[in-house]
C-alpha cells in the first residue's frame, strides 16, 4: 500500500498545528470583538493562503502546502470528512417540528424568504450570465440554479449564535427565524444536489469530477429525489427505531455516536456515487437522525464540540487556500452580489413577514436574521468552483457575502429588537477586580477597601460609592449566608454593571441569616434605571456560591483566571447545550 | 493541488462506513460477552484485512482497499491521525500522583514489573534472534532492545476498563496497578522512542522510514531526551499556567479541546521530524496536559468518547489489513512469546507486590491486572514491522499476546479477588421482564401476576414465589410513594437476582408513605446469601423514579428498550466518567 513518507508526515502534522492554531485563535479573537467565529477562521486561511503567506514567504507556503506528492491528497482526505461532519451537524440542527409550531407567519417567510432571493438570483444570472461570472463554457441554466440557491440559503449555525448572543433563542422572533431558516436550507439543499446533478452532467471531461459514466441527468435527479423522500420518511422511521434499541443496547453514549457516523459515511459515499457530492447523503443523514429524542443531549454535544472546534476551523481555513483574494477581487462583481443578495432576502423575507402580519420592526429584525449566511453559502461556491461552474472571482464574492452578512446580521438585528442585554459573572470580573486578601475586618472597611477600585472603573468618586453602599447596608445587611456577602447600590451615571470581589481570609461579620462570617465579599454597583442587571447578577452569585467547593477555590486562588475559569465551567450548561433545537 | 477524485472519495467514505460499522458492531459484541472492545475491533479487522475477504472476496477487498492511488495515502492520513489521537488519550490518562500515593509496594511493582520483562526479553532476544523473528539484516541490539520494551509495556486503557468491569477502579488493589501501569507505559514509550532513533539510523535506505538526513543516533537519543525532560517539566509547567487563562478567555470547553490537539499536532510534528515516530509527541503532550485540574471532565469527556468511538476502532480494524493473520502464522512462535511474555511479567509484579508485603492473593490478581496488554503493544508491534525490524510472523505474534492477555486479565483477576457483583437495572431488565399494562387492580392480584413471569425466569415454582412475597409484603408494605412499589423476597435456590416490572395505569394501592397509589411495580427476588444485591437494585429504583419525567416515559412506553434506554441514560455519570482518572 502506498503510504505517507515521514516527510510527508512532519508537513501534515505541522500543518494541521498551523491551520487548527491560528483559525481557532482568530475565531476566539472574533468571538471577543463580538463577530462569529468563521468570520476570524476564513481570514486566518486568507493569511495562510496564497493571498498572503504565499506572496510573502512563498517558501513556506510552498513547505506547508506543497503542489503535488502525498500531502495534498491527505489534506484533501481530511478537509473532505471536516465537510462532510459538518452538514451532518447541520442537518441534526434540523428539526420542522419547529417550523410547523410557528403557524402561518413562519411558513410565509420560509417561503417567501427563499422563493423570492431565488427568483431574483435565478433572474439576474439568466439575463447577464457573464456579468455574474460565469466560467466560459458552462450552463446557463446550470449556473442561474446554482445563483437562484446561493442567494436562497441561510446559516443556521450562524443564526443560532446570533439569536444566543441577543438572548432572542427561546423568544418568538427567534424561534421563527430558526423555523424558517430551516426550511430555507432544507429546500435549498435538495434544489442545489440537483444543480450538482445537472453540473455533473455538463461538466467538461478535463475537470475529472464527477461523471461515474453510465448515470444521466435524469437518473441523478430521480435518484436524488428518490433519497431525500426516502431519508425523510421510512429512513427517518427505520432510524428512529432502531435508536433506543441502540442505547439501551449498545454502550453509551458511543454506540449512538458510532451508529451516526456510520450512517453518514455510508449515505455520503451512496450520495458521491449517484453523482451529487457526499456532503448531501451527510446532510440527509443529520435530518432523518437529528429530531429524534433519543439522540440525548451529551451525544450532540460530543458531536458538535468535536466538530465545531477541531473540523470546522480546519475546514474554514482551508477556504483561504483555494484562492488568491486579492488578485480575483473583483469590486464591481463583490458590489453587484452583495446588492442582488440583500435586495432578493430582505425582501422576501420582509414580505412574508407583512403578509404574516407580524409587526414593522420585528419583521425587519427577522428579515436581517434570515439574511446571515455563513458556512453554507461557502460550501456552495465552493462546490460550484470545483464542478468548473464559477469563476474565481464568483466564488470570492461570495467568501465575503457570507462574511459581511454573517457581520451585520447581529448589529441589524439588535437595531430593531431591544432586549435586556444578560450579564455574565466571569465578563464583569477580570484583572484588577479580584482582590485575593482583604486587609479590613469590619463591615464597613471591607466596603471601603472594596469601594475604591469599584469607582475607579465606573469613574465615579471614590466616596461617593462608598457612602451609597453603606447606606444600602444600614437599610439591610447583605449577608447571603454560606460565607457570602453581596453589598450593592444602584448608583446615577453608571453606563453598566461593576462587580469587585474581595476574599476575607478570617471572615467579616455580614449578619448573615446562617450567623456565619463572610468570606467572599462582592461589591455590586449597577445603573440605576437598570433593575434586572443587580437581580440577575445577585442571583447568579448566589447560586454558584453556595457550593462549598466552589468557594474553595477561590480561597485557594491569587488569579482572576481560576475565578472567572470556575464560574464559566460550573455556570451550568455550557452555550451550545442551548444552541441545540430539541437538546 | 492534488486532490481525491469523486471515484477515490466514494471508495474512502464506503471503506470508513465498513471499517467504523464491522468494528464497532465486533466491539460491542465482545463487550456484551465480557471482553475488552479491542478484541472484537481487530477480529474485524481480520475479517476485513487479507485474511479473510482478500483470500475470499479477492475483488471486493481490492475494490476497497487499493494497493495504489490516492484512497490508500487517504486512508493513512486518517490512520496515522487515529493513533496519535489514541496515543494523546492514552497520555491524558497517565497522572503519576496516583503513583507516589501508592507508596513503597506500588513503586516496587511498577520497577520491577517493568524491569524483569525487559531484561527476560531482551536477553532471550539478544541470544536467539533468528528463533524470535528478526528481520535479516535488522540490527540486533535494536531488535533486543524492542522485544525487552514490547514485553515490559501495558494498556492502561484495557486496565482500567477491567478494573471498572470488576468493580475494583477505586480500590487499593485497583488503584496500585493503575500507578504501575503508568510507570510501565511512561519509561516503555521514552525507551521505545530511544529505540525508534535506533531503528531509524539502522533502516536500510529502502524502508523510506525515517532518516532525516543530518541526525546521527547520538543527536537523536540526546534530542527525545531533551523532549521528555522539557515535557515533563518546563513544558508542564506553562500548560498549567496557560489552561486557567485559556478556560476563563476563551469558549468552553472548545478553547481547552482546541488548545489540547493544537499542542498534539505539533508536538507530533517535532517529534516525527527528529526522526522518532510522531505518536511520541502525542503522548508527551497528553502526559504534560493530563494531569491538570484545569482540563474538566467535559473537555476530557467529549476528547474520549470521539477517540474512542470514532478513531480507535478504525485504528484496530486497519491492524487487520496489516498482514495475513493465517499464513504469517508461527505456532512455535506466538507459543514462544506468550510463554516469556507471561512469565517474565507475572514474575516481576508478583515478585515487587511480595517485596512489599501484600497479601499472595493481591500479589496474584495485581501480577495479572499488569499482564494485560492491548493498544500499546499493538502499535509498537507495527511501528517495528514497518520499520523492518521485525517479521510479519513476530508482528502477528504480537497482535496474538495483545489479545489474549487482554481477554485472560480480568478472569483470572477475578479468580483471586472476590468483590461483591454490582447490579445495574438496565441489565436485569429485559424482553419479557416488562408488561405495560397490568390486569391487575389489587396488590395481591399484582403481585401474583408478576410472580409468574419472575418465577419462570428464575426456574423457580410460581406459587411458592408468590407466597413469599406475599409474606413479605405482610410485614411491612413496599410503596416507596411517587408512585413506585417494590415487592421483594429473597429466596434459596436463586443464582442471581431476578426483577420484572408491571405498570398499572389505574395505580394499585401499596399503602405508600405519599398515600399515592402505586403505577409502577417492580417485582424483585434476590438470592437469599446475597443481601448487597437487594439494597443496590432497590437503591437505584428509588433514586432513578422519583423524578416524575422518568415515570412519565415508562407509563407512555410498550417497549422494554426505551425503558432501558432511559435507566442508562438518566442513571447519572458514564462509565466513561470514572474511567478518568482524576476526570
Amino acid at each position: 500500500m502506498e503510504s505517507l513518507t515521514p516527510h510527508d508526515l512532519v508537513v501534515m502534522l505541522a500543518g494541521f498545528a498551523v491551520m487548527l492554531g491560528l483559525a481557532r485563535a482568530a475565531g476566539e479573537l472574533f468571538n471577543r470583538l463580538g463577530q462569529p467565529a468563521i468570520v476570524g477562521e476564513i481570514l486566518a486561511g486568507i493569511l495562510l493562503g496564497p493571498t498572503v503567506l504565499g506572496t510573502f514567504a512563498p517558501g513556506l507556503f510552498g513547505w506547508l502546502f506543497p503542489g503535488a506528492g502525498a500531502v495534498p491528497i491527505a489534506y484533501d482526505a481530511i478537509i473532505t470528512l471536516a465537510v462532510v461532519l459538518l452538514l451532518l451537524i447541520a442537518g441534526l440542527e434540523i428539526d420542522l417540528s419547529v417550523l410547523w409550531r410557528q403557524g402561518r407567519a413562519a411558513l410565509l417567510i420560509s417561503v417567501l424568504g427563499t422563493a423570492v432571493p431565488f427568483a431574483v438570483g435565478f433572474g439576474a444570472a439568466y439575463a447577464a450570465p457573464r456579468f455574474w461570472g460565469i466560467e466560459p463554457g458552462a450552463d446557463i441554466l446550470t449556473f442561474a440554479l446554482f445563483f437562484g440557491t446561493a442567494l436562497s440559503i441561510t446559516a443556521l449555525p450562524v443564526i443560532a449564535k446570533i439569536m444566543m448572543d441577543l438572548n432572542l433563542f427561546k423568544t418568538d422572533v427567534g424561534m421563527l427565524v430558526m423555523g424558517a431558516a430551516m426550511f430555507s436550507d432544507l429546500v435549498g439543499w435538495i434544489v442545489f444536489s440537483i444543480v450538482l446533478g445537472m453540473m455533473n452532467a455538463n461538466a467538461p471531461p478535463e475537470a475529472d469530477v464527477g461523471g461515474h459514466g453510465g448515470l444521466g441527468l435524469g437518473a441523478t435527479i430521480g435518484l436524488t429525489l428518490g433519497i431525500v423522500v426516502f431519508a425523510l420518511t421510512l429512513g427517518r422511521y427505520l432510524v428512529h427505531r432502531a435508536l433506543p434499541w441502540i442505547q439501551s443496547r449498545l454502550s453509551w453514549p458511543g454506540g449512538v455516536l458510532s451508529f451516526t457516523l456510520v450512517l453518514t459515511f455510508a449515505g455520503a459515499a451512496l450520495t458521491e456515487a449517484i453523482g451529487i457530492h457526499a456532503i448531501f447523503g451527510a446532510f440527509l443523514v443529520g435530518v432523518a437522525v437529528g429530531d429524534s429524542a433519543h439522540v440525548r443531549t451529551q451525544t450532540r454535544m460530543v458531536l458538535h464540540q468535536f466538530v465545531t472546534y477541531i473540523f470546522a476551523p480546519i475546514f474554514f481555513v482551508s477556504i483561504g487556500l483555494e484562492a488568491d483574494f486579492l488578485e480575483s477581487f473583483d469590486v464591481l462583481l463583490v458590489l453587484g452580489v452583495l446588492a442582488i443578495a440583500f435586495v432578493g432576502k430582505l425582501a422576501g423575507c420582509y414580505l412574508g413577514a407583512w403578509l404574516g402580519r407580524l409587526p414593522t420592526r420585528d419583521a425587519w429584525a427577522i428579515a436581517f436574521g434570515m439574511n446571515a449566511r455563513g458556512a453554507m453559502e461557502i460550501i456552495l461556491g465552493l462546490l460550484a468552483l470545483q464542478y468548473g461552474v464559477i469563476q474565481e472571482e464568483m466564488f470570492v464574492a461570495l467568501v465575503v457575502l457570507a462574511l459581511l452578512t454573517s457581520i451585520v446580521s447581529g448589529p441589524m438585528m439588535r437595531m430593531f429588537i431591544a432586549q435586556p442585554k444578560r450579564w455574565l459573572l466571569e465578563e464583569l470580573l477580570d484583572v484588577g477586580s479580584f482582590f485575593p486578601r482583604l486587609q479590613a475586618t469590619t463591615r464597613a472597611e471591607a466596603i471601603r477597601e472594596l469601594a475604591a477600585p469599584a469607582a475607579a472603573a465606573a469613574g465615579l468618586d471614590e466616596s461617593a460609592v462608598a457612602e451609597a453602599v453603606l447606606n444600602r447596608e444600614r437599610v439591610m445587611s447583605t449577608g447571603l449566608g454560606q460565607e457570602v456577602a453581596v453589598p450593592h447600590a444602584r448608583l446615577d451615571g453608571l453606563k453598566k454593571p461593576v462587580l469587585v470581589l474581595g476574599h476575607a481570609p478570617e471572615g467579616i461579620d455580614f449578619d448573615s441569616p446562617d450567623g456565619e462570617p463572610a468570606r467572599l465579599i462582592f461589591l455590586l454597583l449597577t445603573p440605576r434605571d437598570d433593575i434586572s442587571a443587580q437581580l440577575q447578577i445577585m442571583g447568579q452569585i448566589a447560586r454558584l456560591f453556595q457550593s462549598p467547593a466552589a468557594r474553595a477555590v477561590v480561597y485557594e486562588s491569587d488569579s482572576v483566571d481560576v475565578v472567572r475559569a470556575l464560574i464559566k465551567t460550573e455556570a451550568g450548561e455550557s452555550p451550545h447545550g442551548e444552541a441545540l433545537p430539541g437538546g
